[in-house]
C-alpha cells in the first residue's frame, strides 16, 4: 500500500477502522506556524462521526493529540505526528463477514491482493482513515492562511436534489453542509428517507479556494488539475473529479469556453473562471472549483446477494452503523485534501525561479 | 516542473512545441520484452498532426527513434529513451504573439511562474508533450500484454453528440474514433462545421482496459482511481474524469449502485459493473471504464479580446495551425496514460504480498 | 525536514527526544508475514539507553506498541504504526542550552535552519530518533528472513583498538558488541576511562549480511551501494562508510582487487569477495561487508567554548546523560538499515524481469 | 533500474556505452538562468575519454547539444535535454565477452538480474553514463553560483601515493588533478608503469564545496551526509565515502574532534571544520569536505580466471580501451554528485520556514 500523499508538504496515513488507533505524520510543514491543537480539532469535529441526524451513530470522539513536530506552540520543521485512539468500535457486528465479500465494498479485492484481512469495519479501507487527512488538512490550511488562501466546501448535490442558490453562510447552518438552505432542507429530508428505507444516497461535493497565488501547479505531470484528480479519487466512495466547467466544458465551443483576461486594479483576471483557477495546469488566481462525485454508502441494511471465500453464493445484511449518505461529512475531506495539494505546491512554487 | 510520473515504470518526458526534439525516458520497463519502434509508431501515428481532416495540418511525421535500453529487440531493464525530431514548425506564426496571452491558454501562468517563457506553439505547454506519453504507453502496453490485459480508446461524446451504438471494431473505421458509426459521422460533420465557423468543440474520450488482473491499486493514495484522476488530469486540455458510472452514481442509490458478486466459471465477478472496474482503489477483474471531458481547443481563429505583459488590452487573432476538436487525438493519449498507470500498479502489486 | 526513507519498504519516523512519544509507519511491507511485537523489543533492546556500563543511563524502557498493519499476528498490507511514550525525560539539564550552541551538534544548523527549535535533548537530531529505525528494521529482517537472508553487526572498533580475531557468537557476549572477546575487554576499559575523563570515545560498525539473493540494486542511482551510503550517513555521529575493501582497494591495483568466478556447487561465486557482495552496484551474492565510521559522542562533561545565538561567546557545560561510546547502540542501528535497505531492493527486484 | 535522483533538481540518465547515444534530462531547474552550452562543454571535456595519457584512448568528442528547457539562452523551468551520440564504439572487442563475466565488473551480477544484457563496453554498467552526470552537475554549478557556491575536486591518492601539499591552482596543471605537483609527477609515473604492466591502479578522490550556505540538508533521510553518501557511491568503481575527519573521527575523542563555535565578522563559525561543513546533516557554512574511495580499474589486460553463463570456467583477456586509472576522470565526475545534491537541497531549503 502507498499512504503517503504529497511531495514537500507529505501526510502519512496510518490505522484501521477497529484497530487501537488512528493516525498521520505530517513532513515537511515549514517551521514557525503558530498551531495548536483545537485548530485541528475544529476541522475533525467536522468530519466526526455521530454529529447529526445523517450521519453514522458510531460514538467516536476524535480527539486529535500531537506527539512531535511543534514546540511551545510553534512548528519545528520536524514531522508532525497526530493520533486518536478508537474508543467505540463495535466489532460483534462484522463477526458474520469475516469471509464473505460485501458488495460495494473493498472486502473483496483486498483479500484477492493481500491474501488476507482485517475484515473488521472495513479495516484500512475504512472511510476512518480519512481523519488522518482532515488533521492534516487542517495543517495545511494554516501554510496556505500565511499567503491569504482559504479553502470551503459544501455539498451541491444530495440525491439528485441540487442547490440552486447559494450562500457561504448558510454552509455550516444545516446538517448537510448546502448554501441553499431551501434545497437542504429537501436534502436532509431524502437523507432520512432513504435511511428509512434501509438505502443510501450520493451526491455532488464542491471545493473552492479563495485568495490562491498564481503560480501553482508543476506541469505536466503535477498539475494542480492532475494532484486535485489524484487527491479527490482517493478519498473512499469518489467516482468522479471535474474542475471549473468540467463535464460541462466538454459540450461548449472554444470561443465560448475561454475565458477573456482583463486588467483590473493592477491584476490580470480572466474573471468568467470557467476554467476553475486553472490554466496549463497552474492557478491563475482566479477561484479553485472543484466538484466530487461521491457514491451512495454502499453499506445498506437490506439483504443483497454475494459470495464468499470460498465462492459461495450467500445473502447477508450489513450491520454496523453507516451514514446514509457520506456527503456531508465527505466535505470536509475533500477541502483537507485540496488544501494540502496547494499547501504542497505553494512550497513547491518557491523553487519555479532562481 | 514535474515531467515525471511513475513510481516503478515511469516517463520522463521532455521537449518544446518549437524546439530541435520531443523525447521520453521510460524507466523500470522490465527486461526481457521484445520491442520494436514499429509497434511505438502504431501508436504515434494515431496520435499524429494532419492524420485526418479533423486534425491540425501541421506535417509532422512523428518518427520515433529508440536510443537506449533495447539490445538485440528486446528490453534490458535499463532506461528506454525515445526521440523525435521537430521538423514542421513555424514559429513565424506566434511572433505577435510573444507578449501577449492568448485566452484559454498556458501563457499567463507559464509568464507568472517562470517569469520567461518559450511563447512559441505554447512552448512546453503545447500538447506535443504528449508525444513521449504515447511512445511509452506503447511500451507499457508491452508490460500489460504479459499478463494478457489490454487497453483502447473511443470518442464517446464530441460537441455534444452523443454514441448511441457500441462497436468496437467501428472505432478505427472513422476519423473521429467512434464505435457508433452514425453519431461518428455527425461528429465529423460537427467538427467540420467548427472549424468553418473558426471555432473548436470537445467531448468525451472513454478508455477502457480489459483483462485487467484482481489487485492492482495501491490504497490510499495511489489508488487506482486516484492514479487515472492524476493520469488523465495531468493531458492538455482535460477538465473532469469519472470511473464507471461516475458523476451518475451521485444520483443513484446504495441498492441500486452496488454491483453484486457472482462466482463464474471459478472466478469471483461483479458483472454488473457500475464501479467499473475498481472497489476500494483496486482492480475487480472487471473491465475499467474511465471517461474524460476534453474541453474545445483553445485556439480560435477569431479576434479575442485579452491583455499583454504590460496589462494594456488587446486584440488578438490566434494563427498557428490548431485542431477544431481535439478529441479523436485525445483518444490514444489517454489509452496510454491508461496503459501506463497500469503497468506501473502491476509491476507494483508485485510486492503485495511475500 | 524529509524523514522517509525506502521506495516500497518505506519507513517514516517521527518524534523528539523530550516529547511525548517517539515512532514510525512502515509502509509496503507485504501482506503475510507473521509478527509479533516481541520479535521488534528484541532488537529495540539491543539499541536500549541503560542497558550497560558504557551506554547512558537515561531509564526508557522504549516499549514498543503495534497500534495498525497487522491483524490476528499477520501483516495485512496497510501501514505498520509503531510507538514508544518517553518517561524519562528530564529537560531540566537543557534549561541553560536553550540559546546557546553545544559544539558537535546540531543545535546551531537546526537554529540557523528553522529559526525556531526544541532544545531539549537535541529535539529532532537526537539519537532517539533511531528508535523507530530499529523497529522498522525488525520488521525488514522479517521480509529478508523469507529468502533466507539475515543482518548482523559488531563493533570492529573503539578508540582506535581493533578486532583481531571474530567469533560471531561472542559478539552478543560483551557490552560493546565485538566480535573478538580480548578485544572487548580492552575497548570496555577504554571507554569507561573515556568516561571518568568526561571525553568520549569514536569507532568503526561493521555489519553484514549473509544469504543475499543475487540481483538486489537498483543501478544507476538506487544502486545497493549507493543506498547502503545514504542509510548509514542518516544515522548521527556517522562520518563514513565504505563496502568491502573500501578505502583499502583505493590502494590495491586492478589485478590484485578483482575477485575471480569461479563455479561452486552450481552457484557461480566471486569467493575472494573484495567487492564486498556488490558489482556495479547489484548484490553478486556473497556476503555484503560494510563499515560505517562512528565519531566520538559529542556531549562531553567537560567545559567547552562556543557561542550563544546573539553571537556572544560563552563557556558551556553540557549536562544530561550521555554514551561514552555510541558504538555499542550504533550496532543495532547500523544492522536495521541495513535490513531496510535490503528488503526495499528485495521487493524492488520483483519487478526487473518481465 | 533507477536512474533518477534528486527531489527537486532531479536529473534522469541514460544511454549505453556503445549504443546509439548517451544523454539527460533535468527536471526542476529554476527558470531565469543564463546557461549555453559550452558550459556544459567545458565539464564535460575534463571528464572526456583521450584527453590524456594516464586515460582511455577512445575517441569520442562527448558534444553536448541542449534539445529543451533553455529558450533564448535562458532557462525556462522545463525539462532540460541534453544529448551526445556515440562516434568511437567498437564493439568488436567485446564479441569474446558475450557469455562470459569480466572479473569486478558488472557483467554477471546484470545478467543474472535482469536475464539479458547489453554486453558491449559494459552496457548501461559502463562509466559512460556518468556523461549525463557532468552534463547535469554543470547545470547544478549555475544553482550554486547564484548564491555564490563554487565546488572543485582533485586527486587526493593514486596508487598509495598521497598529496602533501595543497595549491588550488595546480589541480589542472597536471594529467592527474593532484593540487599538489610533486606528488602529481609521482602519481602520473605509477600510472604509467601500471599501464605498462597491464595493471591499475585506484585512488581517493576528495571534493570541497566553498560559500555553501548555512541550512542545506533534510534530516533525517535526506541530511546532506547522507545525499553524498548516496551520490558518492552511485558513481562507478566508488567504494567508500567520507565527510570531514571521517574514519579518522573513529580514532578520536570528543573533546578533540568538536568544532569550538567561535562569532567571526558577524558569522557564526565552526572553523576547526574538524565535521567537513555539516552538523546534524546541514550544512553549517564552512566548507563541505568529502574524500572518496575509488578501486582501481577492473578491466586489465592480462588473462584472468573466470567462467562463463554455463559456470564453464574460462581464461579472459579483457580488450577494449580502459584508464590505467579511473582518478583523474573521477574527480569531475564527484564534483558533479556535489553540485547536484547541493543544488536540489539548496531548493529544498527554500520550504524550510514559512
Amino acid at each position: 500500500m502507498a499512504s503517503s500523499f504529497g511531495r514537500i508538504f507529505r501526510l502519512t496515513t496510518w490505522g484501521e477502522s477497529h484497530g487501537p488507533a488512528l493516525g498521520v505524520v505530517v513532513e515537511g510543514c515549514p517551521a514557525g506556524i503558530a498551531l495548536h491543537v483545537e485548530e485541528i480539532q475544529h476541522d475533525l469535529d467536522r468530519r466526526r462521526v455521530g454529529q447529526s441526524a445523517v450521519t453514522t451513530p458510531r460514538g467516536e470522539k476524535d480527539r486529535a493529540q500531537i506527539l512531535s513536530g511543534v514546540f511551545e506552540g510553534v512548528t519545528t520543521g520536524a514531522p508532525i505526528s497526530l493520533i486518536t485512539y478508537n474508543a467505540d468500535a463495535d466489532s460483534s457486528k462484522y463477526d458474520n463477514l469475516r469471509d464473505v465479500f460485501r458488495p460495494g465494498h473493498a472486502d473483496y479485492t483486498y483479500w484477492a491482493k493481500y491474501g488476507h484481512r482485517d475484515h473488521r469495519g472495513g479495516g484500512r479501507s475504512s472511510a476512518r482513515e480519512t481523519w488522518g487527512r482532515v488533521a492534516a488538512g487542517a495543517i495545511a490550511r494554516k501554510v496556505l492562511a500565511s499567503v491569504g488562501c482559504e479553502v470551503f466546501g459544501f455539498a451541491r448535490e444530495i440525491g439528485g436534489i441540487a442547490m440552486e442558490t447559494f450562500d457561504r453562510a448558510a454552509i455550516e447552518q444545516n446538517i448537510v453542509r448546502c448554501p441553499d438552505p431551501a434545497a437542504a432542507e429537501k436534502m436532509v429530508a431524502a437523507v432520512l428517507q432513504a435511511k428509512a428505507e434501509k438505502n443510501s444516497l450520493g451526491g455532488v461535493v464542491e471545493v473552492r479556494a479563495i485568495g490562491v497565488p498564481v503560480g501553482l501547479g508543476e506541469p505536466t505531470f503535477d498539475k494542480l488539475d492532475a494532484l486535485i484528480g489524484q487527491a479527490m479519487l482517493s478519498i473512499p466512495a469518489t467516482k468522479g473529479v471535474e474542475i471549473g466547467e468540467g463535464f460541462a466544458a466538454a459540450r461548449s465551443t472554444g470561443f465560448a469556453n475561454n475565458d477573456p483576461f482583463v486588467a483590473e486594479n493592477g491584476r490580470i483576471r480572466a474573471g468568467s473562471n470557467r476554467a476553475g483557477g486553472t490554466l496549463g495546469g497552474i492557478s491563475s488566481g482566479e477561484e479553485i472549483v472543484v466538484r466530487v462525485a461521491v457514491k451512495p454508502t454502499s453499506s445498506v441494511a437490506r439483504p443483497q446477494q454475494t459470495v464468499d471465500v470460498n465462492m459461495q453464493p450467500r445473502e447477508i445484511l450489513v450491520e454496523g452503523r453507516h451514514d446514509p449518505s457520506v456527503v456531508p461529512r465527505a466535505v470536509p475531506v475533500c477541502e483537507a485534501m485540496l488544501a494540502i495539494v496547494l499547501a504542497d505546491l505553494l512550497l513547491l512554487n518557491r523553487a519555479a525561479r532562481i
